[in-house]
């Protein structure tokens, strides 16, 4: 039964129709899929999906199979037009902080004054208290800090349960991908040696603007990932270049503890930040960041 | 209004009935208060009283003002000799990782091999898939680590929502006081240089075995910390030694990260731990750690 599933999967490589959301609209906070440039409302179309990103997540393949009897027959009164809604996180508040993977392209390691280090991982985390979504407004925090810097990052959404789970299995843990700008104080984050605070002030999550299921994605290891501010390409790189690949990540951390449906892991920013350039440019009120991957889509935040 | 109840507050000073448990009887979750050797079911005294942890300490001060009513006239029925109940960690799921103070006794900072920080605070966080009750039993993790160690810690429940906020007030914000084992796998800490990780193994957090309310608490800055493993004395210590003390913690952290109710800051663990002894003494199966802290009680568990 679960060969035929994962089978079932490999045959939706690609797939154009897995793009999840959370989206607002009146008062109305749902979970949607974009088809055809509308937002189909899920729990309209079908009472049995949740109402929450992570209850889909949990429901496992059983969400993804719901959604492709949905798509067959998609009724007007269950769609928005994507102008309609406001796109939240798709996930808006984690259970937990976000797992991020520091310093895993050479090349910003570098950039930060130090040597990749290719046998142990580096992990942080920020604060869930950080998150927003695509296009809403990336707070300046001028009183607390002088150095505010961008991230560029592909992120992990964990679909399933697992301790240990060996690195030939780990992508099987995987329920899709999305973009995470992970906004750092660099102040803050040497000055406390621990990156938590730095990493972690209000509104230095920007993640979306969707989630795209692992079926459509062909390679995760071969994305390109770009980020702009303002227009100019500051980072642009591909997944190809991770020290730490997604099975290595994945089984890593799960050595000792457990990985949860909904768990969001950054896999780490390639060169180009702020800090890196001569002289360093950071983020001023009235910035835009744009951060493209390739089969996902665009992240946009603009610095209040 | 505000005025009333704070000064309510100061005349509690002290009291006996304000220890807080999240406990587990027959298939029931809920939260007690301990009275008299026993523990009230308090959802079952008052049916407006919550049944998770982090709903009651929301409540703020109208929780506490319930449970004093409930126990004005406790009936038989509503209560659980001690030993019919398990206890769970006070918040057995905390909605974010645990916040952590590093270094915050001088004499730790220098058994670790360094100087102790007076400006910057060094923070990081504990996953909380890590959290365990009082008597569970910590794994031993030989698979991942051979340096698994203890950490003695005062812990901090942040009661109300709150950003930027002034010491001055930071105390009002506090919910109560529980105790907390930072269990450390000192390999894993070093190895991978951000903490994360070698501090969020599963098991890793016990916590409890309640919370006092901090209207119970005459000053916790002046209160005794012990730790012993198998009844032998590593740790002991008093809050008094804090190099950053409380209101300095909640305003640092808040600065520009919102702190939430549920919130658990520990406060960081004075010297004696394992790997600060010649030679390094770490965690085996069968050790037993007790921490105590005066006017909160004593947490143990055994390594399995």
């Amino acid at each position: 039964m679960k060969e035929r599933k994962i089978m079932m999967f490999d045959h939706m490589e690609g797939d154009e129709d897995m793009k999840f959301v959370t989206a607002y609209a009146g008062s109305d906070v749902f979970v949607g899929v974009v088809h055809e440039n509308v937002i189909v409302h899920l729990s309209r179309a079908d009472e049995t999906i949740p109402n929450t990103m992570i209850e889909c997540v949990e429901l496992g393949e059983s969400f993804i199979e719901k959604v492709e009897r949905v798509l067959q027959n998609v009724h007007p009164e269950w769609t928005y037009a994507l102008c309609d809604v406001q796109l939240l996180a798709p996930i808006p508040r984690p259970t937990k902080n976000i797992f991020c993977i520091g310093k895993n392209y050479a090349d910003h390691a570098q950039e930060m004054g130090s040597e990749a280090d290719r046998e142990n991982i580096i992990v942080f985390s920020k604060a869930p208290t950080a998150v927003i979504g695509h296009e809403a407004d990336i707070l300046r925090h001028a009183d607390v800090t002088d150095q505010l810097d961008y991230e560029g990052e592909l992120a992990i959404v964990i679909g399933k349960k697992g301790k240990a789970i060996p690195k030939e299995q780990a992508l099987h843990y995987v329920f899709g991908y999305t973009i995470i700008n992970d906004v750092t104080a660099r102040d803050l984050q040497e000055r406390h040696k621990q990156y938590l605070l730095g990493k972690s002030l209000d509104t230095s999550c920007p993640m979306g603007p969707w989630i795209v299921h692992r079926s459509a994605i062909s390679d995760a290891h071969a994305l390109h990932i770009e980020t702009k501010v303002n227009g100019e390409v500051r980072q642009s790189a591909t997944t190809a270049q991770f020290i730490f690949d997604i099975p290595t990540i994945i089984a890593t951390l799960s050595k000792g503890m457990t990985l949860e449906p909904g768990d969001i892991i950054a896999t780490g920013t390639p060169a180009g930040v702020g800090k890196g350039m001569t002289p360093p440019r950071f983020l001023q009120s009235g910035d835009v960041i744009e951060i493209t991957i390739e089969q996902i889509g665009t992240l946009r935040n603009r610095v209040k």
